[in-house]
């Protein structure tokens, strides 16, 4: 018999055991990390039928699908995991509970031009929140990023963190509502380009150099997030979509602020865009402060409309991604491998109502803090529609925050399981959590 | 726009979170266990070269492959975990260590006509103990194999085991060598079918009624190891495959026991041949006593020549593959779902020569039952040429048994990082490695 050449196509990375080992300790981190806020698991199949994959359309993206026929349909491999959310979540609708906030893990393929630091195939490691407009879920993502980055052994990192309507609005504010996603576009690029190649771009849109050096000069305010925010309420422009965009930055940064994020962690840029993405509002991108030249290790956004496409059903949602295959092979080109451990999740944490807010989110960070896996109730609801959602999701244990009964510094604990509630203090009640291993 | 009905092609599983979790819990458990015993991770890539994975040729798999065309290449999704491990070995020679142990836990694809409990994507969970001719090595399979179906909550099932050769040199010995394949795949068959329906096909064989019955009679004796060994001997059959089988068998018995499995988990089936598959040895399958009717939830065996199809070495092994998906949906069906918990591989027992193997293979239960992942060193070689190999593989501690300054009861424990060595008992020495994480 003659002998094959033991060979794999380009693009395609595979592992030594070692390196495989420091792959998985990564992988596992992130999937702590989002267990430990709560988030459930999905898996989607690999294969879909190309009709339902590429319903949107969407010409750059499909020329890079493995796509092929069996019978008489034709199916595609999965190219990212948010049109698959969208479908599972549109085919799913009445099993599952709102906000959905899921993690999903897994392998995607796309048929690039092999290149160093491009692959054929690729783990995403996505969470979203959907069915929730609350801009307290576009804050949640930053501090999952935060942990993440920290799990995954970093000190220093920023996520950089925008809103499409600012930006959209000031450009609609110049009058150039038509040229906008071109705009948006071009100045995505700008970081990497260079002021010149965005110029050049953009006045062959037809932009005046006022215009440009408008757009540049908006791109470039910064400052601490008070800042930036007092700048852009200064410019006083009236259009409708900047003002919504401005109002939403600040409950996001309202809502990072009640998270306790440390502002040195996050930082507003106005020139983040992500052109090419379905995001309508908040707008994120991680990177590492001592390598910037990886590029964005986590990205992501707001959309308002995940699911109509499959469904009568609208629902907005928020999520970020990590291409872990990519960011993996630029550490070890660094040299750079190192992780942490955690644990998985158990209590919800109900404030009894708005005003508790703050404190349910702290007592998280503090059960988080003890290595419990948390999720907090943001959405607001009586108490019998929380437990309800408590036990419809399995919670073994809900922390309600702000009963009567319960004194400063004390939560009401409910064991799930036997319907059980004790008045105690946060390490009791840590305790208790930890205890029922 | 018009709506795209959100659906998925018949043969894949999609479950809803409460399920993934279940679902992942279990493979979670797998791997856990898969790492207690020291085995290594890797990941294959799951499009591969057509003219590589199907190299070996076959005709029922290579119907079911996933098949397509790109530029001037033909690709296609792998179908097993196997046939990946064999190109993995050959093209990355030079860069493991042998034997290779090690697991991989990844979806594989088959257009398989959808029916109940078939799936066209399922999770194979595999592991191999590559470059090894050792029985030990198959009996440790029977050890992994009780550890995690223990660790899935299962107390009451059967490994049964076989040698190929036992069955073939039976054949042999009748005077079939020609037809050997043929019988095996019918005798394979007898449990499923019956012993009419087998009578049947082994008759349109050519094979006589005497000699029908002579196989019948001889894939039912039953009874303890030692009983069915008894019996075999007793035969007296002078066939050199039935004589190596039966030899080859009674070391299997031998290393099971050495490593302190309980008789009550294993037996002697005589009736396994595994027909379809490439073993040329050692045969396994696990059935659970209470759901016979799931059959097989994990199935291996030994094979002498993995992969000298991709160049000149040639590689023994054996290995097991417990087909999660079918599993995780008899199970669910069945409402039977559980788990448990464990940690990761920390500490190598090294016997300083063949005679304190079976001290170190207890020592290793009584590490792995204090939840220490552990691999003991089967292969003999002088204690340099085992630290070497520790330090090749980068295992924290090695663990020597049979040191002059050790009493009984007590080992050498070595912390690789530091070079420090303590004679300690087994508590202690447990207490090290554990304070480490």
């Amino acid at each position: 018999m003659s002998k094959t050449k033991a060979s794999i196509p380009a693009g395609f990375l595979e592992l030594l055991p070692g390196e495989q080992i420091e792959f998985n300790r990564m992988l596992d981190a992130i999937r702590r990390v989002f267990e430990l806020f709560g988030f459930a698991p999905i898996e989607t199949p690999a294969i879909e039928y190309a009709s339902v994959l590429l319903a949107k359309g969407g010409g750059e993206t499909e020329k890079q699908v493995y796509r092929f026929e069996r019978g008489d349909k034709e199916y595609c491999l999965h190219f990212d995991l948010t049109i698959p959310l969208a479908r599972y979540v549109a085919m799913h609708y009445h099993d599952l509970s709102f906000p959905f906030r899921r993690y999903q893990i897994q392998k995607v393929w796309r048929a690039e031009r092999p290149q160093r630091g491009r692959f054929r195939e690729f783990y995403q490691c996505d969470i979203d929140i959907v069915g929730d407009d609350n801009m307290l879920a576009d804050a949640e993502m930053l501090l999952v990023t935060n942990t993440v980055f920290m799990a995954l052994g970093f000190e220093r990192f920023t996520i950089r963190v925008n809103n499409r309507k600012v930006l959209n609005g000031f450009i609609e504010h110049l009058g150039y509502n038509e040229l906008s996603e071109q705009i948006l576009r071009s100045l995505d690029k700008f970081e990497k380009l260079g002021e010149d190649a965005v110029t050049r771009e953009l006045t062959a849109l037809g932009l005046s150099a006022d215009v440009v050096k408008s757009l540049f000069d908006f791109i470039r305010i910064t400052g601490s997030q008070e800042e930036v925010v007092g700048q852009l309420e200064r410019l006083e422009i009236g259009n409708p979509v900047f003002v919504q965009g401005l109002s939403e930055l600040k409950e996001l940064l309202v809502g990072v602020k009640q998270l306790g994020l440390s502002e040195e962690r996050y930082k507003i840029d106005l020139s983040i865009a992500r052109g090419l993405d379905y995001y309508t509002s908040t707008v994120y991108e991680t990177t590492l402060d001592e390598y910037p030249e990886i590029g964005s290790v986590c990205s992501g956004g707001r959309y308002d409309d995940l699911t109509s496409l499959y469904g009568e059903v609208r629902l907005p949602g928020v999520g970020i991604s990590i291409g872990l295959t990519r960011f993996f092979d630029q550490l070890r080109s660094a040299g750079l491998l190192n992780t942490d451990r955690a644990t998985t999740a158990k209590v919800l944490i109900v404030p009894i109502d708005p005003d508790h807010l703050g404190e349910a989110l702290n007592i998280a960070s503090r059960f988080r803090g003890r290595g419990i896996p948390t999720e907090v109730r943001t959405k607001q609801a009586n108490l019998g529609a929380q437990l309800k959602y408590a036990h419809k999701q399995n919670f073994p244990f809900v922390a309600i925050v702000g009963m009567d009964e319960a004194k400063d510094g004390e939560i009401t604990l409910k064991d799930m399981s036997t319907s059980v509630q004790s008045v105690l203090d946060i390490i009791a009640a840590c305790d208790q959590v930890g205890a029922a291993d």
